[in-house]
């Protein structure tokens, strides 16, 4: 049986130090932990030794191109634990891990601070100049000199029997000498910890993004006119103000005319039906090809450098299936499981059929002609413009798959984002996380209580999957109009748009339905939209008077405005006396930017009740008042110590975001007090 | 860089099963799960697809030294969680992992039974019996035929345009068929866990025991005569009277005489002084020779035989380091440090000296001449029958040592038992349990509050070690009386050894100086006994009146007959409404036995309250009394509910230890009622 590793005779059983464990770790380094180019990335190590010898520990990292090791000492912080930082210089897969040794220069140094009697001294000094010497032998030039010289005098005071030892004490724990040694220790018995750890750093939009997803085909201003990219161009400024930053599109391809779907899902379409977009390929083409009625290839190459322009990426949606008259189907029917009558094998899940739908077979004989393929069309979109992707279904296709495909891409573009639409199993959509998707759809469209809400985005927060899965709050999607937006009217879309808004880094709505408040089902029970953009045009009047346009804008400058929102680790829930308020902070510690949301769940009726901070956490004086600013309703309120009031009325707004600004000026602080 | 395994275009692609974790999973495979040989071990593994197909997993194991993997099928838990479980057959090392796949045959099943179209039925007849066919290719005999009979019967089936549907759908859902066709399923496309995991499979006694230390030379029955192992021989009864099975001395090796301590720690001893145990070795030989003053090494090997007709175990103490007369120090100077003016190393924290101690230096040169010989230490006293050691302070040898030389002594002992006597830094303590101590000391000394006794032991039966870490709890040890049996008197000496009796399933104490409640310190603030015998002989006197030898031989007594006392893992704690009492649970499933334990830990005052048991869990009914016998007090109370009330007075008996008989007779129970 091949044994786990261990220590064996065969290796130098002088190595004493001990690295126990290296945090974070995804897996057991099986995956890379997830952090931003140009931010810390904090990393702490469990290091031992037997007995009270000192121990240092280096941090070491480096690029996945790079051959040499960085290293960065590493800070004790007691318990064993040790501390460093490194900040990854660019987008891209990094390696990090720790090396440990026991250092007996750190140990002498200890040890005598400690020693009272002059014998003892002396004879440390002694054992301290031998040190000192050796690390002379790793240094050169002036430090070189410097230590030898160091060492010459501890040996010539110990060697006076009546000299003074607490000068020889002093000598000899120099700290600005001990900072020269201190550069050349003796590392030959020093242990590496023996996993390389994986990092992928991303770009900061990965972290924190503000997504909004419309069909381009109904961007026309003209009822019942296709639409075009032409069309979304003009909706630029609108999506600007609105204050999103990624602009996202169904599938743009051209769409499958067999089996095609009518309105609502209808199988027996019109003529004049457009049919799903998500049904892709035709004759006109497949995933590398645009749908003659939306534009052209450089239609859409304009359109993603205007919404640059504005701020705005442009996303792609991958959706790896056919129309039954994808191109793929007759050029590689190989791609796709037949059934035993000879016809290929649409998706199914009995007894439900989507004859309009043809998977691939990832078991395919050619699993590599189908990889290759499936990955050339994200290299096609990128050379585009394209770099962010929402993925249709990954969990439905294979893992392995994405795992490579992803590592490829970023092996070339670190800087593409992917983000993973599973609505499945936890362990599933954990598992897409750890593969490479950078951020990851989530329940939070089911999570109505304040109960439920606070468990799931503490475990988003806090669990395990904090260093790898980051969560993407949807209110709705075009396949999900939940329960509570058929239910509540304005105030569940204000406050749903404001949880998301305020408890993920990254959001999105699908609009205009979100800001229009579209609310109809398919039918009682369903989540489908009645008369879904899904299987129709459809006319949106941007300028209703009741639109929440303005509401989304202001929440979306709260966000820029305020980096505490920028990301989902510092999320702390703020305990409450009422099960219809829930309330949370938020914090930048860098940026001085502390924000507390309060939300009432209730849509119907007036909450108010109690809040319990924790003043001595937040740096609050509990015997000042410091100020809260309500963001999105512009009242400043004037609070003391950790217990305050809130009120909301869902029939106004059903939230604050307040900013904490820490102190109230008292008259001392105005120039006519002095 | 070596990049992390991932998946590539050189692996088969194909391969859609994946196992996302395998658990227990002790730092990712660096170190065993412990576990007791002849006893189930439950594995868990977390796999998925992609998809709606069905997959199995098998879990496999082997011992160390065999070749071939033995293998169980896994059992859905839903939630992509599956679970199996192996019995380890014997002590000794092994590895277990799991291999998944997708089911095709299982997959068409799940699929077949949803289907309602009669075309939809006769096509999946016709795509089972190609996948019955290849089952078939795979099998022999009986099971070939059975295969090939019924795939023709489906084939007809389908064949039959007009033919009954239901029918032929019943038949390709066959159980029993389904059975033989699970016998051969198509793996070709199988994924394995990346880590084979070790186990470590101990025997009983590694999981639960009861420890009785006392040093041999105050054994004599005449006071101030040195003991012998023949005195020793005569105290087995009483050993045996108060239910221990481990017996454990401190060093019985020749003493050192240079820098010899006297009585209470003295640095000027008399003539007569005995020395400390710990300071091992003199001109009578070392680690593997015997005090001449106990008995000789025929004496020892008799005792060992003795007792274990007592049912007990010998436990001898590891105490790596040399008095400064040990043979070891001239004949291996080079295993010492040396000091800048010649003299050997002493054990030193400065400013505190021990320089009766000799430390071994792990850095040594022959430091493979080193660790061979302290492991022949091990090797030779397993040779005179000792099968458990007691470890003196682990933390303060190399750690690498430790796991081969626990390693190299479990391959060619497995039954062999060691304990480690580390109260340091929680880290250590833990790495220590990982590299192979099967039983490690606790900080339970220490923890005396209903909080800190809760989340202590919260801690070591949930928490990360509970897979490695195996908790022996003493409330006194020679080096420690601890502040509360200094202060509390009876009731604490009594509360203290219910609480580690039933807290853990391994517990000490030492003794006599326990259950004759001996609670001197040599001053105020230290936990040192007063005339401590570490540096004098004792005499005791056993049959004192107010001795508590028969409550701890009750105390024994209900751990042997109760086996939810024997394992710690379902430790369960109960919420009471006053926080001197404290009540917890354990329970052994496959035995129908659940005690709880209760316990007042005020000495001074009568303690009542309420106790919250959670009814459901223990499949109370509500409705119906059930009987709560006090195997401590002997009476029986009839409790309802889940709220019931408890009092106990220190003064009397400061706990109840109750096994639940979960109903109460009533008069339909009687045969006088028909």
């Amino acid at each position: 049986m091949p044994e786990p590793k261990r220590a064996a005779m065969s290796q130098d059983g002088r190595v004493r130090a001990v690295i126990d464990a290296v945090l974070p770790c995804v897996d057991g380094g099986r995956f890379a932990a997830k952090r931003i180019a140009g931010e810390r990335f904090e990393v702490e190590a469990h290091c031992l030794t037997d007995g009270h010898d000192v121990l240092r520990a280096k941090l070491r990292w480096r690029a996945a191109d790079e051959k040499d090791w960085h290293e960065v000492e590493m800070k004790p912080l007691g318990n064993d634990r040790y501390s460093a930082a490194f900040v990854p210089p660019a987008p891209g897969r990094y390696a990090y891990g720790v090396t440990a040794w026991v250092d007996h220069f750190e140990s002498w140094r200890h040890e005598l601070e400690r020693r009272i009697e002059a014998d003892d001294i002396r004879s440390a000094a002694l054992a301290g100049a031998e040190l000192i010497e050796a690390a002379a032998g790793r240094a050169a030039d002036k430090d070189l000199k410097t230590l030898l010289d160091w060492a010459a005098k501890l040996r010539a005071g110990a060697g006076k029997k009546s000299g003074d030892a607490k000068a020889l004490q002093a000598l000899a724990l120099d700290e600005t000498l001990a900072e020269v040694a201190a550069r050349y220790p003796e590392r030959s018995l020093a242990t590496t910890f023996a996993l390389e750890l994986p990092l992928v750093a991303d770009r900061e939009r990965a972290r924190y993004s503000s997504w909004y997803e419309l069909f381009p085909r109904s961007a026309s201003p003209v009822p019942g006119r296709h639409g075009t990219f032409k069309d979304v161009e003009a909706r630029l400024p609108y999506v600007a103000e609105l204050g999103f930053d990624v602009l996202y599109f169904p599938p743009i391809h051209p769409v499958g005319r067999e089996k095609r779907k009518g309105k609502n899902n209808s199988l027996t379409p019109q003529p004049d039906d457009v049919g799903s977009p998500w049904a892709i390929g035709a004759k006109e083409g497949g995933h590398k090809d645009i749908l003659p009625g939306l534009g052209t290839l450089e239609d859409f190459r304009r359109l993603v450098k205007k919404a640059a322009a504005h701020g705005i990426e442009i996303a792609l949606d991958i959706a790896y299936q056919c129309a039954p008259d994808h191109p793929y189907v007759k050029a590689h029917p190989e791609w796709f499981r037949i059934r035993p009558d000879g016809s290929v094998q649409y998706a199914e899940n009995p007894p439900k059929k989507y004859q309009d739908i043809y998977p691939f077979n990832f078991e395919s004989e050619d699993w590599q002609g189908l990889w290759a393929e499936l990955k050339s069309v994200l290299d096609y979109w990128i050379e585009q413009g394209v770099k962010i992707f929402r993925v249709d279904n990954p969990h439905t296709k294979s893992f392995p798959f994405w795992e490579w495909a992803i590592g490829e891409v970023k092996r070339a573009h670190p800087e593409v984002i992917f983000l993973a639409e599973a609505f499945t199993r936890p362990k599933v959509m954990h598992r897409l996380a750890k593969l490479g998707f950078s951020q990851s759809y989530t329940y939070f469209t089911w999570r109505n209580t304040k109960h439920e809400l606070t468990e799931y985005f503490s475990e988003l927060a806090h669990g395990p999957g904090r260093d790898y899965f980051r969560p993407n709050a949807w209110p709705n999607t075009p396949d999900i109009l939940s329960e509570a937006l058929q239910f509540g009217g304005r105030p569940v879309f204000m406050a749903r748009l404001v949880l998301a808004a305020t408890l993920a880094a990254s959001y999105g709505i699908y609009g205009p339905a979100y800001e229009l408040m579209e609310a109809a089902p398919r039918e009682p029970g369903s989540e489908e939209y009645l008369d879904s953009e899904k299987y129709q045009l459809r006319a949106w009047d941007l300028e209703r008077a009741d639109s929440l346009r303005a509401f989304v804008a202001r929440v979306n400058r709260i966000r820029r405005d305020n980096p505490a929102l920028h990301s989902d680790a510092s999320l702390e829930f703020v305990p409450t006396d009422n099960e219809q308020i829930i309330a949370y902070l938020k914090s930048a510690p860098g940026h001085d930017n502390v924000v507390l949301s309060v939300v009432n769940l209730d849509p119907r009726n007036a909450q108010s009740g109690w809040l319990e901070l924790d003043a001595g956490a937040l740096g609050i004086d509990p015997d000042k008042q410091f100020q809260m600013h309500d963001l999105l309703g512009g009242q400043r309120f004037l609070w003391q110590g950790g217990r305050n009031f809130v009120q909301l009325d869902p029939q106004r707004t059903p939230a604050h975001i307040f900013r904490l600004r820490r102190r109230v000026r008292r008259e001392q602080d105005f120039d006519y007090f002095l």
